[in-house]
């Protein structure tokens, strides 16, 4: 039987072309990055004709820069040093418990890792991860504990006239039980789309984390498409595959907010849902905590739990349309219904601190109750989960 | 409003750090690859400092290459030109209907284009992707039609001791219909695993292509992990992110065969199907088509419906153990038992062709009726797709 194996190998390798040969070489033979017992991180590139190799990513400390807008904020770089074989490496300090993000720059280049096949889009992107476990990155990973169900799939909109792709999490044992389950609804940031959460936000792990501790609630998880123009995520839609954009028309002019009955329609005619208030929960980032201050305003008696993560606050008093008039009025009646969590959590550098603050300030002149949370860093992906494991806890308790 | 978005996304460029803001140039500005009109496709990289920039792929031809094992097919390769602003280009030849995949060789090093974030991983690597559309590759694509649901979810294994990541299509209407439907059960080869036929496989565009022309039977496809030392695939079990590796212990030793009773246990508990013979169908590619061997024949009368696809055949007359014992006796069961299609596929180029010559020659001998198509091309997907195309149509008809 082992003979038979190897031949069969041997024969595999023969028929590969050079290429492919180098590249299972490389496979084989380079592993990068290598996360090492002291949480040190070895990065590794197979480049024999380079003259130069650096590693950026978010695990190296940032740099000031000089700019045309003065100085900013830059990513850090760090230079791998050339060893036998044409084999680059570079060892990183022993970095905390996080997800991290990276890249090589080769002779000037910016390219992906060809030794890390674990790569997330963001946006237009696709950039290598890894984790360093440990603390709160713990609930990142894998755990060998009971795993709930992750479905792509797709829903009938009547208010954006088209079918639409959505994901949604089910909790550990949903399929096999007769129980109903509360209902999270949680929404993406400008460019993102229903694969963000799952993908960028390691949602399925941070929950079959949090719910085999005993610290979150079995729940749904619904991960909708907030852009009206696409009916999927780019890829997965009738579009196929193009250049994801930042900007796409349509996302924040009430359109999705006004439509989102749909989603809530689906959600609670296919699943075992306990279909009232005290069950119904929406979150999002950026955009998404935009969507989410409108969308709980708008059908203002329809949830219970809110979570507003790096939330844009707009538009101000001089927006019209359906969706966006009688801000105050509908904001007021909002917190007259009552509610049980209006949570708001923020970076100290995000940039878009101010307005939170300035919305704050009109919450807390009109005595509307809410939790604020201020966390260390800016806009960005890092915060964004950390919100989800703090924010999901406090749900359907 | 408009005003509002244009200040928030200023604000957003703003805070970008620098990487990231030439990122998102590129991401705003560079576009590939372009499938043109004339189905020519214009690849372009930013990198003003190469000296040299080529492109390498699946849709150049190839070209003999001298090695040390003699000649061999390598790689195409084509140069790009460089044009203003550092970006380079090339316009391909216009290629047939295909899914193709790509790199970029900037100054003797691989890397993958920047501009496309539609990766596949296959085994340790990702590489671009993209489709020239019309005839069969328009089953690969999008289409406004009825979608079926992808879900990846775990099943309990006692015959492995562990839990373990599966992934399910179910076709359009399942949800919601109260009908029963047939189960194909379609296998990875080596190196691959639950995520392989999804992703490089195309089989949910594939599947709600065919249904929705009417010309595959809505089904259930149940797609396993064949590596027995796996929970999950690279990064989704609980293993967490490592290597992959195309040699996994204990894959083709009869461990996965033996317990393939669980999965049909696990499907036909758990989803509305037509559990009989007449109503299941097994296929793989290479190392998946050895399993759909041995499995079709260790469980003699349980599948109707079984597809060999470039299959590994393995082993011989001298292997023994509990799955493989008994060959020649228990396909002549499996034959006397009958069944409704035993179809084989291999491409003319393939390395395991003689292998396959050699095992219809043993069918013949016996007189085991089954089906034959040759065509052309080696061991790719680009074979396993059409051969799941041409194979789909013709089940539980």
């Amino acid at each position: 039987m082992k003979k038979h194996l190897l031949l069969i190998l041997s024969a595999f390798l023969l028929i590969l072309n050079t290429q492919a040969q180098e590249a299972l070489f490389r496979a084989q033979n380079i592993i990068s990055p290598e996360v090492n017992e002291d949480k040190t991180v070895t990065f590794r590139l197979f480049a024999p004709n380079a003259t130069a190799v650096q590693v950026t990513g978010d695990f190296l400390p940032t740099v000031k820069m000089e700019t045309p807008r003065g100085p900013m904020d830059g990513p850090g770089k760090a230079d791998l040093t050339k060893g036998e074989n044409g084999v680059w490496e570079y060892k990183s300090q022993p970095l905390g418990p996080e997800l991290y993000n990276y890249s090589f720059i080769v002779d000037g280049f910016n390219t992906t890792d060809p030794s890390n096949p674990f790569l997330i889009r963001d946006v237009a992107s696709a950039t290598n991860i890894f984790i360093v476990g440990g603390g709160h990155a713990d609930l990142f990973m894998v755990n060998d504990i009971p795993h709930g169900s992750v479905t792509r799939r797709w829903y009938d909109s009547p208010g954006l006239g088209m079918d639409r792709r959505i994901t949604v999490y089910t909790p550990p044992g949903y399929e096999t039980s007769k129980d109903s389950y509360p209902v999270l609804y949680l929404l993406h940031g400008a460019g993102g789309d229903e694969e963000a959460w799952i993908n960028l936000g390691r949602t399925s792990q941070i929950l079959d984390n949090l719910i085999a501790q005993g610290k979150a609630k079995p729940m749904i998880v619904v991960m909708p498409n907030g852009n009206v123009i696409q009916d999927g995520a780019p890829g997965e839609g009738s579009k196929n595959m193009y250049k994801p954009q930042f900007m796409i028309p349509k996302t924040m002019d009430g359109t999705y907010e006004g439509a989102f009955e749909d989603i809530i329609k689906f959600v609670e005619s296919n699943y075992r849902v306990k279909a009232d208030k005290s069950n119904r929960a929406i979150a999002g980032l950026s955009m998404g905590g935009f969507h989410t201050l409108h969308i709980s305003r708008y059908y203002p008696n329809t949830f219970d739990y809110m979570g507003l993560f790096s939330a844009a606050i707009m538009p101000r008093e001089d927006a019209t349309g359906k969706v966006y008039s009688n801000f105050d009025e509908t904001l007021k009646k909002q917190m007259d219904n009552g509610y049980k969590l209006y949570w708001i959590a923020i970076g100290k550098t995000d940039f878009l601190f101010a307005a939170n603050k300035e919305y704050r300030d009109k919450l807390d002149a009109m005595k509307m109750p809410y939790e604020y949370v201020e966390s260390e860093g800016g806009h960005i992906w890092r915060n964004w989960r950390v919100y989800l494991t703090q924010f999901t806890p406090r749900l359907f308790q």
